[in-house]
């Protein structure tokens, strides 16, 4: 049996990377990639990366034919866009993995808040399985629709879930300091995205209000039960991918040792993500879809270390995690 | 008047950045610039940079002879060589600005706790100047030694001291995650260092246990009365230079305006300290010797945000507005 | 006396760097900045690294409001529209430094052809300075516009030109090829400048037909009377700054020595060039107006490597050189 | 059937390179990995990048038990060292694929003149297969020892010997500037390496001196029968990995169309190998084992343009190419 792939929005770099980790899938075909902009166009000539090794063309986007050619679609578009393509998807039969915002919050109103736009969707919203196989597996394997995670999100919450749900760690006071790559801001031309804005320089942005806050909170008390109260501060940091998120917790009567164990304990069965003595890098991680975390303590704090590929595990590595689950595959297809 | 000025240990990166700086100044000179392991060779065949703009050579380093040459001494040795040599300078008569953390600290005991070594002249401990002109420059003024300040230190303590001062923020939960540029580590070739170690790659380091956590504690404790509770996190970050602090604090009272408002009056007569609007980026101020910082709500903390470049004004530029100060000349000589 | 200096389209890269040299400038200052998108704007929200160093604002251009409050404006708007405005102030009586390519070339014709427009003021094409001080620092000095030279024809022509008068090497096979950073593409949002996009990545660009190349030829053959037959080569390399010309000559009848000692004699008096013994790394340049030049044999070639700052000597510095000029200051005033 | 394969001197860029390619072959697992300096450590601890992915141990190099438990060893040691090695292994009966160049030149005398040492195994000069698949796959097939290819030869003899064995170009008039990213200088600690001196700078070196060049030479001369006469100029390009080579070549009655044919003809049946219409950047084959080039026309030359991965394509991707080769796999298997 091969899946058959269709990439929804083909000209970024989410879809890039999916692309090029299908390459490597020996159970997965790419049938389809759309976009409004590129038709007809070689893929190859939108990604050269891809010249010699895939032969696709860029199609419109059309929910019917994506569901005569693929057995489930990567959604690659932006929140807002993305709902109505979900829709679509969904009602013509595929099943879809959504890389947008639009269905990882369990609100409407949440969403609608941060997100400025009425939900096309809202009855999905809620209801939608959320795409983290560390936690959802069993869910995420009869699903007919999966929220593909933040970036930022999968970096706090994997390392923070198992501590909160232990009552390891106080709740109300977390702070998620996090640096990201600047491909996390995408492929569209504008002046932050320049190299010679970008490089050689450090900065934050969207402090108090980024988007990803409110994924945050909404996971952990998922998961967790507790609803945690976060400061979190994103970090454009000069390099293509990565993001390290340097968290400060309040220990509950844990040892550092302790920390370890349960993170051990509720990971063993992953593969993907580990606990590790050294402070890791992002460079550690890179182009993989792993996670590393550690934890060491300073003054009254732990400080939590937990570093991702933005790009694989923060995003298109996690959609083929999820597509493997979805299908009966082993989780690690295609991401070795 | 022509300042004449010697560089003790002229092969690192501050000695580098020292020389180009005085390069613009137009009433300073440098007669001596000293190694142990390149002596008898052209400056600018150890830095190329200065090829064809200094033509001195360097020589081995001795007291009586700098003495003879030099109105001051900059010494860029590493700490415990530093002070030996500070010690023989100030006693043959030349005035010091030591770049090494000699001297930067108030008690003996935490500096051989910190540094694990003996303190080579520890009567100067604790009543040495600490080079921060911002807050003490009518003691540099007659100063025959100047501390020179750490980089991180700075960058945390400029916005921090007023705050503190003014009792507007908690000094029992302050946290600072500081991302640092490459050069922060030296110009000695060790693993972490090299270019394909460092690239593309942001990480932490030395967590809970940073020499610069006790300078920055003792500092704000000098400054304000106030004896906080930091906890300090370094980062290296993929870039040459610059550092940005992002530290969270909880206020006292105080709203945002307010804490701008106490920066501004603090540093109205400080022409290198700016409180600004935007959310300040390390190349802001890369290759200059200024500050700048602001403050966001989130949750519910502050988050102060400060930049500077950490061979500038985190060294070598506050050499410079150091000597300025201490020979009576503009601050801004050299450093515009 | 102080030169009062207008910033016309102060919004690139080489209008920031502009900015940031004449605030070293001891006898210049910046009374006007214009633009057509930032009006009534601090110049400093334009570029927050002015923040508390300058305070002027932007305003929109009109050439007899500039006139009145400058005694030279620095032209540094794109191709064609530059032209136009030029004449404009000229006509009111303000001397202009042109950063364009308008007024570079000897023939309105060859410009038409590479720019693809009709000269907007064919009469000054051919009868304008070429702004190189070192080779035409007299008639810059009594000029009332002095076209700024090109980037990339700098790094050519300053070790080529005093070769081809000599005779040393062969006029019909010479290769260029350069290197740039990624500030020469400009400040203009456009996929190929963006971070991901450039980083990590080096490519050859307009290859065979790019504008630089008629213009490399033109002043060869101006300075040396020799028509050369030249391969130009231009790189996008993963920096912000820097220029690298590697250029393969063929000798005649000269050894490494005499192009040393040609270059040496031809640029005796200029304070920025310098013939080195090392090779050359662009970052022996960077954030300087110095030129750093070698040659090595490599088989029956000379190889001659050349670097530049693209943004200063290859651009802002060099108007800030010919502004000295004009007004009969020390070339290295701002400079240092 | 599993090839078990040993990694010979495991600490470097390339022997991490071949074990995460290894991790992905689906016919190959590393059963050895030596070293000098890390004997007993866990192979993550040296390389963190593969915590939770491999649990090798390193341990100390020994002919003999390498034999014992490898079906092929891949010598990742320096010249010199590497051949004393790859000797032994050899007979204690491993078949060898060496990184070094010890055994890549056709004569011994070349060889001793260049890397400036007694060649340890004479003999097996001139009779190694060079693992080039693209032209010598029956060979590797049956061989017990192959030269792994340099890196920058590779990016220069892939497109040039196709055209020379075609006489479609001068062979006495070839000037190769090639750009490699900085993991090329290797992982040992040295001052050009580190990140502050190779970042935002790109500089030439070893200029008529490249030990590549003798190898470029012969491989020309071994493929097309012709002996070509090669300048060639290697730069640090400030980038972890990646070689642009740029190719000034003299065409002999041949048009941009014919070349592109001459490449499609010898590689159609390479997986590796593309003529492209696009110009290729480093980037376009990052973390990939694909070669991608292209030709323009410029004056009267034709510039060849062609890019690799050094570490992968340039070192441990064409070993693991060669591997497939030697055990009658799919030169893919690994690579995708």
């Amino acid at each position: 049996m091969t899946i058959r792939v269709g990439i929804i929005g083909a000209t970024g770099y989410t879809a890039l990377e999916t692309l090029r980790l299908l390459l490597r899938h020996e159970k997965a075909v790419v049938t389809v990639a759309t976009s409004r902009s590129e038709v007809g166009q070689a893929i190859s000539a939108v990604h050269p990366i891809l010249a010699g090794s895939m032969s696709l063309n860029v199609t419109a986007y059309d929910a019917t034919e994506v569901a005569k050619s693929c057995d489930v679609a990567m959604c690659c578009l932006p929140h807002g866009a993305s709902a109505e393509s979900v829709r679509e998807l969904i009602r013509a039969g595929v099943r879809v993995i959504d890389f947008s915002a639009d269905f990882r919050l369990s609100s409407t109103e949440v969403y609608q808040h941060h997100y400025g736009v009425e939900h096309p969707w809202p009855e999905r919203v809620g209801s939608t399985i959320y795409g983290l196989p560390e936690w959802y597996a069993k869910e995420i394997a009869s699903a007919d629709l999966v929220a593909n995670p933040g970036c930022y999100p999968q970096s706090a919450i994997i390392p923070l879930g198992p501590l909160l749900a232990k009552d390891a760690i106080d709740p109300d006071d977390i702070i998620i300091d996090s640096k990201s790559g600047v491909s996390g801001a995408g492929r569209s031309p504008k002046l932050n995205s320049l190299y010679c804005e970008a490089n050689e320089s450090i900065s934050a942005y969207a402090v108090g209000n980024h988007r990803h806050q409110p994924e945050i909170n909404d996971l952990l008390n998922r998961f967790s039960g507790k609803s945690p109260s976060v400061v979190f501060t994103p970090h454009l940091t000069p390099m293509d991918r990565g993001i390290l998120s340097t968290i400060y917790v309040r220990p509950k009567n844990v040892t550092l040792d302790q920390v370890m164990q349960i993170w051990h304990e509720t990971y063993k069965g992953s593969p993907f993500v580990h606990a590790v003595d050294h402070l890791p890098a992002t460079k550690h991680v890179a182009n993989t879809n792993h996670v590393q975390m550690t934890v060491r303590q300073s003054g009254n704090r732990f400080v939590v270390l937990c570093v991702i590929d933005n790009l694989i595990k923060g995003a298109s590595g996690a959609a083929v995690q999820n597509m493997n689950v979805m299908f009966g595959l082993d989780q690690q297809l295609g991401l070795r």
